[in-house]
């Protein structure tokens, strides 16, 4: 939520003008995305958003992106385009950083989403991976279980019991749990990875926008449902689980792309892996921001909390959300 | 330079609503103005900010600003207006802070101004000031010389040399010479106060908008113009004076808005007094704000150096740019 590097307008104005958009009107950074700097950019043809890439992105992953959102956008899907210039380029330079112009796409994330924006959502997903079913581009997951392990390698056990008492050893636990258990035979396909109510764009019930897919990879297929289902459905701190938001989510996915009943038996399973992914990478923000940096520390306990809840369903505590009827 | 709040989406429809605007269509925290949270808002019928405002503006100032800028607009200044609700109210309450909407302008903050660019702003200068010669509300001045020797009051003589040594007492001392000489006897009106370039709004050559008035208050008018002059004549760094840049702004507000000969001999020590301003908030925010938080520190050193330039003046060891032909 930060926008990092400053752009000299004259730079700025050369670099319009290599694309056919008529003059600059206006520039104002945004505080969108955690990765890049971004920008919104108004000339005489339109709105348009201006992305820096930071160091967190890396140039070489720019290729793979720019064909994602190609593909999707060929195919109907409502993701943002990158504007080629007059000679057809999509990647640039602009103040030292890699740079693309983006297409502007309206619409508002939502807080509270309702079950009606929910399954929109789902149906946005499910939309999304049909388009993918033939797109050839391949990106491996560091943020998948061997990963997860890295990351765990890094947090000192101190540092994570700092947070909570015994969150080490439950972390622990319960990468040993998903060793086993972990679906790894189930279709994958190249997934969005972060599809948080953030980086979904709605116009009431309706979906506008996915965006910022840099942490789209290849992946389990049905884990980015099991990942938007731990967004979307618990109140922020994860304490609330809102049964008909994560129905209607699933139901809405359901609809499009179908799922098998070897996927919708793994669902429990991926969203412990799923929460397990965002608290490892909360806590290791968590431990490596200075407390006084202004800069949002998100709560890696959130997703402590609703590990917990897919926990119970594993272990048949609470009725299956992933089984109802009609999901 | 940072979104401070979030606005719930529910919030913040049912606040668009409250409008003559049509729906909403989206909604991006900017990073412009270091006081408040501001948001591009774009609805159906364009696009507005919308600005809520954090603990540093007093909301019983915002009356003042609002008729400040109602003047100006009614007087043909490139100023955004408040927009009013269909009830006429132009304060609001959103997410637990006053909030305005603003009328959007295009324009882009320029970097290393041509003289072309500096003699339009100072055109835009005296224009505006020449609005206000009939404008009756008043704002004290809490950056007025008595509030440099308060403010100089509450930082510690080592804290100030640890950024430059002898920094505390060259400021002692400079506030002792300003006491001496400050031209408490020239003219008054509101002035803008922060009139950086990152307040201008240009298009090319041209001032396409006045903004962030949120420093106006009752002082020497001339005060605002020597302000100007110290950001807009300078590298950023302070390092550098550009004579063509400096002349043509002064020449620029002088055409508009002619100086007496009392206010053009008097703006070498207006120049000091403004670089001291900014050196002793920068100073202090530079000893308050974490070395690690992630929010710009501007070097006060900058404004130092600017004043040893203006130094040089009074002292007769280089040429008065103020003192040229046609300014």
């Amino acid at each position: 939520m930060a926008v990092y590097t400053r752009i000299d307008s004259h730079d700025l104005e050369a670099f319009v003008a290599r694309f056919s958009i008529g003059a600059l009107l206006s520039c104002k950074g945004i505080a969108e995305g955690v990765e890049n700097s971004n920008f919104l950019v108004k000339t005489e043809a339109g709105q348009f958003i201006l992305t820096l890439y930071e160091s967190r992105v890396d140039p070489a992953d720019l290729p793979f992106f720019l064909a994602l959102l190609d593909h999707l956008h060929g195919r109907g899907s409502k993701v943002p385009r990158f504007i080629p210039d007059t000679d057809g380029q999509q990647i640039h330079q602009l103040a030292g950083r890699h740079a693309c112009l983006i297409e502007f796409l309206s619409g508002v994330s939502v807080d509270n989403p309702s079950p009606a924006q929910a399954e929109a959502v789902g149906e946005a997903l499910g939309d999304m991976h049909k388009a993918l079913t033939d797109f050839t581009g391949m990106r491996p997951n560091t943020l998948s279980l061997p990963g997860w392990h890295a990351l765990f390698a890094r947090c000192a056990a101190a540092e994570l019991d700092a947070i909570a008492p015994g969150l080490s050893d439950d972390i622990g636990g319960e990468l040993a749990y998903l060793d086993v258990h972990w679906p790894d035979m189930l279709p994958r396909a190249v997934i969005h990875g972060d599809l948080f109510p953030d980086n979904v764009l709605m116009l009431g019930d309706r979906v506008s926008g996915l965006i910022d897919f840099y942490f789209a990879a290849s992946e389990i297929r049905a884990f980015d449902l099991a990942i938007t289902h731990a967004a979307w459905s618990f109140s922020s701190d994860g304490h609330n689980y809102f049964d008909p938001v994560g129905g209607a989510l699933v139901a809405g996915y359901h609809r499009r792309l179908p799922l098998t009943p070897v996927e919708q038996a793994a669902l429990p399973v991926l969203a412990r892996g799923a929460t397990l992914r965002f608290l490892l990478t909360r806590a290791y923000d968590w431990i490596n921001t200075p407390a006084d940096a202004l800069v949002m520390r998100k709560d890696p306990l959130a997703f402590h909390r609703r590990l917990q809840y897919y926990r119970k369903i594993t272990g048949g505590e609470v009725e299956n959300p992933f089984e109802g009827p009609a999901r």
